[in-house]
Formats: structure tokens, sequence, C-alpha cells
């Protein structure tokens, strides 16, 4: 598996892979996951990819020439011409379908899925930055002030703090160290989730100039927000008061004081006297 | 799907499950999961299921008179005549293939997977509590010191304040209060685990007497953990830098001081003045 997540706020665009890759667990390798496109002062665009290497890896290739057809000119529309980034995302999806007319059938005769999924990110011109997640037959969602982020691969371990913490007003910088959390208690919890990480930051209207970074273990950022995140966690676990048992006790919300609303648990008991069955 | 988890520590043994139940996202509905079995002075049994609801229901019904046969005495071995928590395994795994037996042939005719684990823990006479996790196929695994928990069903939203907090060592105070973190994070961030919770806390060598709690909206403990885990986990999160960009910065672990090992991410780029495609 992988772990990929980007997130949209007010300021900006946030991206961050990890790059494992894994076939079984004995079969563990390095890939890279992170693609940025840049054409500066014009579009600044980042694409993260997660599911079958072959498909992603193909995709990726295919995207830097395919085009569709501009439905109002005629023209060619391609990554470089798009002036929206849904435009951008209709080609990336027109590309991973395809891959899939080529390899689709043959991969199905194997008994292998077509699985891939992706998230692109960027800014074009005078537009405002958008954030689209597109599934393996091509279509795709975009992120909105609702919903800021999109996660890809092993996503579940990390969404809690990402719900906590995200919304449109976070800063580029804690949007930057949210997304490094996920991804740290990911790392923790999943081994097919691995350094180094490819971190992209880009900032509203700067067109080019990103942030772009390759974390490993090493990075004296990554290493701090780690070493920090568990014994915080740790400290704000232990600020909450321990449930008490006993009904007369002065504490102030005893966990048995509420009567609840449903029946009591299934109890199947035999008294002490009796044989059994 | 469902959310249960139990740790077995020194002290003794939590269980907790939520109750929802859902086939698809328009049929949802309370059932819960947690069965105690007791006779006082001799044991205590506590079992909570996940998976498909009419094979779970229909193996707690099975086990109450199931069983096999002791291969030492000839003499059947119940839930009630077991001298030891692992032959009450043994039963309960019985119990699951002796209800395959009956509905697993007709499941499959149906594209239904006979899909169902659980979590059975307990403690018997003189003999140390112990914590079993089985599995679909009546096969189980036991709880060790090295690792104190197990999850069955939607697992992966909280285990990482698991792998962070809980350890042999871990007080039953703390334990229940590290499972409720568990549950909180795993229903704020997937809707298919919900209230109410069933809690069993059992300390070692009492024999009965355990806390029996079902915890609804309405508990104050459960309201003031979830109240509080939010703001106390977003103060821990401020308290840690934010990433600073710069080189040249004053601060301790700019995140681009570091050089990576790795190459770095895969750029293209256009030249400004150019022409595409």
């Amino acid at each position: 598996m992988t772990y990929c997540v980007a997130a949209r706020v007010n300021e900006g665009l946030v991206f961050l892979s990890d790059s494992r890759t894994n076939a079984g667990i004995d079969q563990i390798s390095t890939f890279r996951k992170a693609t940025v496109f840049e054409r500066e002062g014009d579009r600044f665009i980042t694409l993260l990819s997660a599911g079958n290497l072959s498909i992603s890896q193909s995709v990726r290739e295919i995207l830097q020439s395919h085009s569709i057809e501009d439905e109002q000119t005629g023209e060619p529309l391609t990554l470089w011409t798009a002036t929206s980034m849904y435009d951008v995302a209709r080609v990336l999806g027109s590309a991973v379908r395809e891959l899939h007319q080529r390899d689709g059938q043959a991969l199905r005769e194997q008994g292998v899925d077509f699985n891939v999924s992706m998230l692109l990110g960027g800014q074009i011109g005078t537009e405002d930055p958008r954030l689209f997640q597109i599934y393996s037959a091509g279509n795709f969602i975009e992120a909105a002030p609702e919903t800021t982020y999109f996660q890809i691969g092993e996503a579940k371990y990390g969404k809690p703090v990402l719900d906590r913490i995200l919304s449109s007003d976070t800063s580029l910088e804690e949007a930057t160290k949210c997304l490094l959390v996920s991804m740290d208690s990911t790392l923790k919890s999943n081994l097919s989730v691995g350094l180094p990480l490819d971190l992209v930051v880009y900032r509203t209207g700067q067109l080019g100039q990103a942030h772009i970074l390759c974390l490993d273990e090493d990075n004296a950022y990554f290493k701090y927000l780690h070493n920090s995140w568990g014994p915080k966690l740790r400290a704000a676990f232990d600020a909450i008061d321990n449930p008490v048992w006993s009904l007369e006790s002065s504490a102030e919300h005893p966990i048995a004081r509420t009567q609840s609303r449903f029946s009591p648990l299934k109890k199947v008991t035999q008294s002490a006297g009796s044989t059994a069955p």
C-alpha cells in the first residue's frame, strides 16, 4: 500500500506522499509517488498516485503527451494548454481511460484489478488553486471549503487528526504540520507505508516557487515532530481524568452515574453451586 | 461495520464494543455485540463479535450449549466445564465451525462470505486472565505481554492511540480511558460505528463483580472524555512548532536544512515562453 494526502486551504495547497510500494510483504521497494508539472508564472500542478504501480507509472507517462479535444475550439487540450485545473483533471482522467483500454483486459485475464487512484492539485493563471481526486474509471471529485482534504491508500489511521484540525482557514504551515502528523501516525501503525516522504507546499498565486522537499529519517523537522507528537499525545491523554466507578464518588463525571436508556448487557449466568452443562 | 476492542493488562481485562450494524448505508440498526458469561467465584467470560450479524448471533446461540470432547477424559467440554480459557476458545472455535457446516455452503451460493471475528477473554479459577481473537475458520490467537490488545471491525482509525499508550503495565482505569479514546476517534471518522457502547472492565482474581456499563450519548464520563479529547489533542498539536521554510532561520529545526540522501522530486517543467504542446 501507500499513503498520500493533500489539502486545499485558503492560503494554498499541501501535498504529502510516502514512498513505499509492496507486492506482498516480502517485496518492498521505494518508489516516489509525487510529480510536479510547472511552467513558471503560468501553472503549478502536483500529482500523487496510489494503487497498482504499473498503472500509476504508465498513467503519469501517458499524461505528459496526452490530449483531449477542446469542445469549443476543437483544438487539442493538454496539461500544458488547459486553462483550468478542471480541464487538467479531464486530461488525466482520459489518460487513465487510455491505459485501461490498453491494459485493462489483459489485467482482468490475470485476475488483477485495474486499480489506481490519484490526487491532482494546482493553480493555472488567475484561477483559484483546486484539488481533485481521480478514480480508476477516470472520473473525479473536487475538494470544497467543507471538505478540504483527500487521502488515497492507507487512509484510515491518519484520518482522525485531519478531521479534528483541518479547515479552509488553517494556515499553510499548520496544514503542513497536520499532514505530517497524519503521516506519522500512519507510519507508526502500518508497515506498508514508509519513508522518505515527498512534501510539496504551494502558496496561492505564486505559480511556481513552491517548497518541494524530500524528508527522510534524518530531516530535522520531521525528527522533531515525530519525537514530540508521541509524548504530547501522551500528556494530552494523561490530562483526561480516569473513569471513576463508584457512584458515591465526589468525582465530577463518574462513569456509572448516568443510567443508560438501553437495556443492560446480555449476561448468561450460572449459580455458583450449579453443575454443568 | 462495527468496532470492538479488548485489552489484557496486568490488572485485568477491558472490553469495549459499539452497537451499530449496517447492511449498506440505508439499513442501519442497533445491535449489541457483547455477551457476558459468569459463574460467580468460578469464571467470568466476555465475548465481543463482528462480521455478518446472522453468523455472529447464531454462533453466540450455539456456543451456550455447544461441547467438544475432552481429549483426556472423553467427557464433553463446554464453556461452563472448561478449566482453562484456552479450552473455552476451542469450544467457541468449534461452534464457529458447526455454523459453517450448517450455513457456509448456502451463503457461498449467494455470494456471501462466511465472515465473523470474535474477541473472547476472561478468567477461570486460578488461571491468569487470558484474551483471544477467533477467526472465521474457528482458529484463534492469544494476546501476550508484547501485544496486549486485539481489535475487530473498523480497527484502523483507533489503532494509533492504542499503539502509543497501551502496555501490560497500564492500569485498568487508564486502559479503559485508552479504549474509550480509541472508540471516540473511530466514531468521529466512520459513520458505520455508533453509540451506545458496551463496556466491561474485569479486575484479575475477582471472578465476577465486573463493571458492566452501557454508555450512551448522555453518559457523564463519555461526554466529558469526548468533549475533552478534541481540544486537548488540538492543544498538543498547537504545542508543536510549525515548519520553518527558510534556511537562514534561527529556528531549531527548519524543515529544509537537512539535505535528503534521496534524489529531488521528479519535476517536469516548461519554460515560461514555450508554446504547447
